[in-house]
């Protein structure tokens, strides 16, 4: 692992940097060896008439340079604040490269190189969910848009059967005759093959298909929903990312599409609680366009139960109700998969050793086990998913990802761009073949981007002998950090405030607040941690040099989370539901990306220890100061 | 101009290089300086261990950089396909700095520099277009994305007079008697003004906005459809990119929402057609979400009348009608407004010299003149508009923009997130705020795009000085193409083949077919367009070194143009509407981005010359080796 990275002191930095004056050389060599008989355009004198402009341009480098000094020091064991660390050398690496050439993944016509580097890189996703050769996956701009992109889709195939019917209607097919519950894409696909053998022409069969009522994509959600008469709706844990509200939004489900299922006091999606919400959109008639499991919740790093999810539609439809379509935001998550990968790698030994005051002292860890295993093991069965390559994937921005358990989805997606020569080609070669702007929402789109993900994931294997050992790291370092918050006090008994964390790590990221020993109630409590986060924070004025631990908020709101599911971190903050109803609870969080602690603990810095008693001694002086 | 780029034979690349170094150096000594005394976590024992890793790293390297290898030359004269060319070396400078540093411009706590670079980038922008000091722009992965999102906010908007309506009723406000029409976006903060006045307190007056039956972020595309029984369509014109089929299926529309303006035979929009049009959908009671402009279409680089779309909304609100919201699709286009600030840059000469077999010749140019600048002029007043700064800005891909009129905008775009902080601050503050991430599409986006962007425009000024003289001449170089290839055969009246232009350049791009002496019928045109095309591009196992022109293609079909509009064109090609209605037209495409033509000029290489001399000696060769 330590040579995957700079180093927090760029201690790999001078190697590396001779890497990329190499790659650029490489890039600009290339230039002079294509047509070299051409000669230059610029001669020496022209360069010469350059020099004012590559004055100001020098100039204003310097200037650029100096602001980004304000920038904070993702790279750092001592920044702990949003999801952001390192980013693996290969990575940038891979992007500097491709950048000087600068393709276009939107078609192989301007990125011959970078769509089979994409596709490749897809490849690895799609193995490191558990999906099988069928599976088809792209790169996006990041996870928004991934989760968009699959909701998209899922939405036009909830239509599907309505439009197999249709379909056998116009084409004069037998309506179908199952024994069981066939998944719509299937159907669909199927139908087009039967209606093909029966001697139609693929174009008869795409017109049937684009003439149907209940065709979405051509006539809009209005119509359709007219005609079914049934209320699409979206299900997510109320853990979920806001861009569900926007997504809802944008495809014109409207926000009030949104159905939250409760989660348990792990912020893990409550089964029972999805079931029964099933059973009421069922008698109520809603159309449900895709159940969304989080892996890797924003603020509790918590893994939904996906495999009972799964377990649940596989009873739903053997009793003969309708199935739907699983799409996994595993924007943050879906990495913690490298852990499982070949076998559970195992997270080790659930207690540490910390050196708290000069002495050494053993601290239990409360490490996520078995449940998320469970989940993340059987994610190949979902139908798709969002990967961020630019979060825990160490990949730098922008990439994320959006992979489909089945390339049948491609036809679906399709496009018809008349200068893009995708086009041409027959349908069923589509499938296979490695094109990618015409099944994608986004048009043009960096192949840096793949060439970052292609060179830094064949490095680093996704599984537990790279990426997931490192991702291993990542979960016990916010296992520590929890224990250190809690136990901080039995070590501090005088400590004027107190750490009380929202739940153990559901992977590894943890939130917190702090509370006075006196009772202030919530309004003060949220006062003293929003001063405690601006303590811990920057703003483009501040000076990093200056800023020796960092921090990031969220806010615990009862527009999002029932009180139920906080009613145990509510009690032990001391806070009434009340209070929470009416304000809501700004939490600390901090997300425990970075790399180096262990290493750094090696040679005796125990940044985590260091951290806690910063925030310690800070609440409290805070604290003091208000009382 | 001459140091902007790193030129064909990268001319200027040596001391970019060393540039690229100091970059790098910068970026490694920040992190060191950071807490100097904490010293290493790698020392050199951990630095040796990395070797093998590094090893690995260096070969997969070099097998990327060879890969690489086989990619498009886009910096060359020789390359006149895409949209791409050359980009400039502060773009990528600025890339390749903020990379390093790796900001999140989701939020300003993740990027406190590059989100105000992206400010002050979008500025610059929102002046070219000509938006007043009340507009507000962001950076997007793309024109896809940028178009999307100005048609959701279209969508929001178009629903306002109903919402308007609903809350003066819950708010026990008078109903407003206008004397003229208001734009529904100032009707409708002007209410939240008037309310507050009245005593309402904001989060009243957000619950009766959000509990309108006709708030359409709330209740949906089917659910408001169904109040108001008016069918939500888009105008655009027949020359629209495809990515508004996309936009019209994600938003919920659906594709038969979109109504396709049929266009001139310069391939603008015909502005009678548009009025017709919206007559027509008057009496039908549909509801307009926005008229579309195209600022430089993707096939022959036109630009629609925009000025005259703007006087036909005025004298309809005169009259009593409903005015519409304008989007201007100027993802390939908005940059040659550059060539009209301050003032008109003229197009120069009508006339250009080459050198014809030894002989200088000169050759009329069929210039773009006045109504292009008439309609670029007054793009100030439209509602909203798509950029791509990694298009005619010569900036690396990523790097889109969406640029709104007004930042009246925001408050309907605004999301809710818990962990960033820009959702702490007061509504009125945060319009006039630098705050992005709660107002976009997007989430994570990468800071790197805005430094790009920033340094780029702020040393080459999007002005007549600047950025002008070079679009300037990518329109001359265009119209030369176009002038040289119809006037081959005055030169070469043997030459067994004709090319045929589909129209002079409506700014940079030239579209061609090749037509063989002997008439052929279309299918052995568009055979014989297909070859040439083939010969002129490359797939990844082709070598570039050996490949000395390049041209695109694309297909005129008869589903985007009515045959009235390519009727001159099918008759020049000596094609039958019959035959165009069968297959469509395969077109061979040029776009002229590459600034290295007049250059090359002055230093006796007439690349456009050559470039159509390999074209016809192949055409004519492949149309030969047919017969």
């Amino acid at each position: 692992m330590t040579s995957w990275f700079a180093g927090p002191k760029g201690e790999n930095a001078e190697w590396f940097e001779g890497l990329l004056g190499r790659i650029a050389l490489d890039y600009y060599s290339w230039r002079r060896n294509y047509f070299p008989e051409d000669g230059f355009v610029l001669d020496s004198h022209a360069r010469r008439e350059g020099e004012p402009f590559r004055d100001a341009f020098e100039d204003r480098l310097a200037e650029l340079l100096g602001r980004l000094k304000a920038d904070f020091p993702f790279h750092s064991p001592r920044y702990a604040a949003h999801m952001i660390a390192e980013q693996t050398l290969p990575s940038i690496a891979g992007y500097f490269a491709a950048m000087l050439y600068n393709p276009n993944n939107v078609s192989r016509e301007a990125a011959p190189v970078t769509v089979r580097l994409e596709t490749e890189a897809c490849r690895m996703l799609c193995d490191m969910i558990g999906f099988d050769a069928d599976s088809w996956g792209h790169l996006t701009s990041g996870g928004t848009i991934a989760n968009l992109e699959a909701l998209w889709l899922a939405r036009t195939v909830a239509y599907l059967p309505e439009v197999v019917a249709e379909m056998r209607n116009a084409l004069d097919l037998p309506p179908a005759h199952h024994g069981s519950w066939v998944p719509p894409l299937e159907e669909f696909t199927g139908l087009f093959d039967k209606a093909q053998a029966n001697g139609w022409s693929l174009d008869d069969i795409l017109a049937a298909y684009l003439g149907c009522e209940h065709c979405v994509v051509e006539r809009g959600i209005a119509h359709v929903t007219a005609k079914t008469g049934r209320r699409p709706v979206l299900l997510v844990p109320e853990s979920h990312h806001y861009c569900f509200e926007k997504a809802c939004d944008v495809l014109g489900i409207g926000r009030r599409g949104l159905v939250r299922v409760p989660v348990d006091s792990t912020f893990r999606m409550d089964i029972d609680a999805l079931d029964q919400e099933l059973k009421k959109l069922d008698a109520e008639g809603a159309l449900v366009i895709a159940v969304v499991a989080v892996v890797g919740t924003t603020e509790e790093g918590a893994v939904d139960p996906v495999d009972k999810i799964l377990d649940l539609r596989t009873r739903r439809t053997s009793e003969g109700k309708p199935g739907f379509w699983i799409h996994v935001d595993g924007a943050y998550g879906a990495y913690l998969r490298t852990m499982t990968r070949p076998g559970r790698i195992g997270l080790g030994d659930p207690v540490s050793t910390v050196v708290i005051d000069g002495h050494q002292v053993d601290i239990p860890l409360d490490l996520p086990v078995g449940h998320a295993c469970n989940a993340l093991e059987r994610m190949g069965e979902v139908d798709s998913v969002a990967i961020d390559p630019h979060k825990l994937g160490y990949i730098p921005y922008p990439a994320g990802a959006v992979c489909f358990k089945t390339d049948l989805v491609k036809p679906l997606l399709r496009q018809y761009a008349p200068y893009i020569g995708e086009a041409m080609e027959e349908p069923k070669a589509e499938r296979k073949s490695e094109g990618i702007g015409l099944y994608i929402l986004e048009g043009s789109k960096p192949g840096a981007a793949a060439a970052s993900v292609w060179l830094s994931h064949s490095l680093i294997p996704l599984d537990v002998t790279g990426h997931g050992a490192l991702v291993r790291e990542t979960v016990r370092n916010a296992c520590e950090l929890h224990a250190l918050l809690e136990l901080w006090p039995t070590w501090h008994p005088d400590a004027g405030v107190r750490a009380v964390t929202l739940t153990p790590p559901g992977s590894n990221i943890v939130c917190f607040a702090f509370r006075p020993s006196g009772s202030e109630g919530l309004e003060g409590i949220n006062r003293l941690n929003q001063h405690v986060f601006e303590r811990f924070t920057m703003d483009e004025d501040s000076r990093v040099y200056g800023q020796e631990f960092f921090v990031s908020r969220t806010t615990l709101r009862p527009s999002q989370y029932r009180e139920e599911a906080v009613a145990g971190f509510l009690e032990r903050l001391g806070v009434s539901k009340e209070e929470y109803r009416e304000s809501g609870v700004l939490l600390l969080r901090s997300v425990l990306m970075n790399p180096w602690y262990s290493q750094a603990k090696d040679r005796g810095r125990h940044y985590l220890v260091e951290y806690v008693e910063a925030l310690f001694c800070e609440a409290e002086r805070l604290s003091a100061g208000k009382a």
